[in-house]
């Protein structure tokens, strides 16, 4: 059994559970190490049990240890309330944000009474929130990777080449690296970049133009997520001005965030500090999100979050600024909250405004 | 507005509907052939309402005709509400199989009273199932590139190179055709093709073993998807025999599928045929899956499938024989239902058993 279960079975039992069945992929990924698809887990006091079709239980046994494997009889909701009912559970949770409408109607015909099926909230996301050690050192490694193909890209980035072209070469960086993707690419060019989320276009990089770079890395299950604005050519002061501002912004966040700072003070700081400049009104998101095993997790830093920062969360800083129709600039690095302070863990990595077609760059 | 919209209205309309709830990524692309993410669309006799945040409205009114771009105010769930009160909407359908009970809860106690909050199951996939001549040009569309894969795959595919390190450079060709992948490629070479949905590893290819790969392609929003399993070295016959089984139960099958046909018979054609070989007991899934906007959709070609084939329907035909901790063999092509017969349209595609390490072949 592995330490997070037995986070969760504490947590279970606080919460007055028998058991909980965890549906979304990246909780199970989370409490067994084990990257598993369309299969389900119960956890009980009476043990852990993986639920699975024909395709996946071989793989299943090879990689869950102190976990039974049980293969669907019939539906896997049948499945689901035969193994409550033996296990003799009475108050079984369920993931309402990950449990389908209809889901919740088949198992709740086929508990027999005497079976409460209890939604909760983020259960299992909570204790995801702050990082082990092991956890924060996978990281680490998926943020070592993605500050490299961060670096490569300045090698790249020429105009001319078209945003996928870019895309592709990055990717396959990060795939030769025996990593995958976190998420699509974002190659965004002259006015794509003021699209908070651009899909990539066959649109060719101009030049006196800026390039955003928002990419992500998943190494042995946990991610990693940044971004750089580069310009390609002499940089407009105007530009200049509006990119200082936003990188100040994000200092000005970084430098506030340690343990026990409310979480809705941190977004407030860096978009006060842009709202200064008459550029808040153009920072129409929040100021990050938690990566772990997902690139968007809890916690969320945003103005409506009155929680407080805990040491070992992980979370993304990413002030923007977009003009839609010109372009946009995002700055995004990734911190480790600390007791008096915050690492920042892509901190290696260089943010200052440049001209990547100049070749002594 | 599309065709498909108004498809969906009519069937509003049958089935007694004032509206219909959007929240499945692929069933918004079907209806507005725009690839949207994080957001969710609402079908009314009055209009087309498409409901996203800050990120992605400039794409969103790029990409949208005939369509109201609406930007979430406070919350998605009250948003749908204030819509649907507007709009004078009292039976409201969602799609049960996407919308989380989470989000479920959360819309019903925002609604006025008066408005019947309705699940339905699978109304937009129905839809889906018989593709318009348009999607079965782009599914060819995708076909095409995912043969060129697979005969790229012969050139590539030798001893010594991990499984990691073939599907790297299949996909690599695959985006480099300004396609993207349909899912997790899988290269599983001697073993690991004994489980059906193997994932990628460092293993190395070696001689005398087999290789299954299955892997596809999206493009222009639909997607393919085939497998071939190939031998390094020279094919013992028991391996032989097997391979031409499973061959032979997938002509069976596909001499067999026609409009009007249950699909049950179909997937029990192929069974049948490889129980006759006492083959069957290592084929535990289903024959097939339909394929479209997304790569498994409806119909399930399965044994529990009573509904009846239509022309124009997409679907996998794919027998398999997995022999657990030796090897698998999985055959896997793409056919479209016609009124007397079946069309393969990965049909061009050899599957003829040979050693791939021969390089006469």
């Amino acid at each position: 059994m592995t330490h997070q279960i037995k986070l969760l079975q504490n947590k279970l039992k606080q919460d007055n559970l028998d058991g909980l069945l965890v549906t979304k992929d990246a909780n199970i990924a989370y409490l067994t190490d084990y990257d598993s698809r369309d299969s389900w887990l119960l956890i009980s006091k009476r043990g852990s049990f993986f639920i699975t079709d024909f395709r996946y239980i071989a793989e299943a046994r090879n990689n869950l240890t102190g976990i039974d494997v049980i293969k669907i009889d019939g539906s896997i909701f049948g499945t689901v309330a035969r193994l409550a009912k033996n296990l003799g559970i009475r108050k079984l949770g369920f993931d309402s944000k990950s449990l389908s409408y209809a889901e919740f109607k088949s198992i709740k015909i086929e508990l027999v009474s005497g079976i409460d099926f209890i939604s909760t909230f983020d259960f299992v996301e909570t204790l995801r929130e702050k990082k082990s050690q092991e956890e924060i050192s996978r990281i680490k490694k998926a943020i070592k990777i993605n500050m490299d193909v961060l670096r490569l890209a300045k090698s790249i980035v020429r105009p001319g080449l078209t945003e996928r072209e870019v895309a592709l070469r990055l990717e396959y960086f990060i795939k030769s690296k025996d990593a995958d993707l976190a998420f699509d690419t974002i190659v965004a060019s002259g006015p794509n970049s003021a699209m908070p989320h651009a899909p990539l276009t066959n649109r060719k990089l101009r030049t006196n133009e800026p390039v955003l770079i928002d990419i992500g890395v998943a190494f042995q299950g946990y991610r990693s997520d940044l971004t750089r604005t580069c310009f390609l050519g002499t940089i407009p002061v105007s530009f200049k001005r509006i990119y200082e501002s936003v990188l100040a912004s994000q200092e000005a966040a970084i430098k506030n965030i340690s343990a026990g700072k409310q979480i809705c003070d941190i977004d407030r700081i860096a978009r006060n500090f842009l709202n200064e400049r008459k550029l808040g009104k153009f920072f129409g998101h929040s100021l990050g999100h938690g990566v772990g095993r997902e690139t968007h997790e809890n916690p969320s830093i945003s103005s409506r979050n009155r929680e407080r920062l805990s040491s070992n969360m992980v979370f993304t800083v990413e002030p923007a600024v977009y003009l839609n129709g010109k372009f946009g600039i995002r700055i995004e690095d990734m911190v480790l909250v600390k007791k008096n302070k915050c690492e920042v863990l892509s901190g290696a990595l260089d943010k200052s405004i440049k001209n990547w077609t100049n070749p002594s760059y």
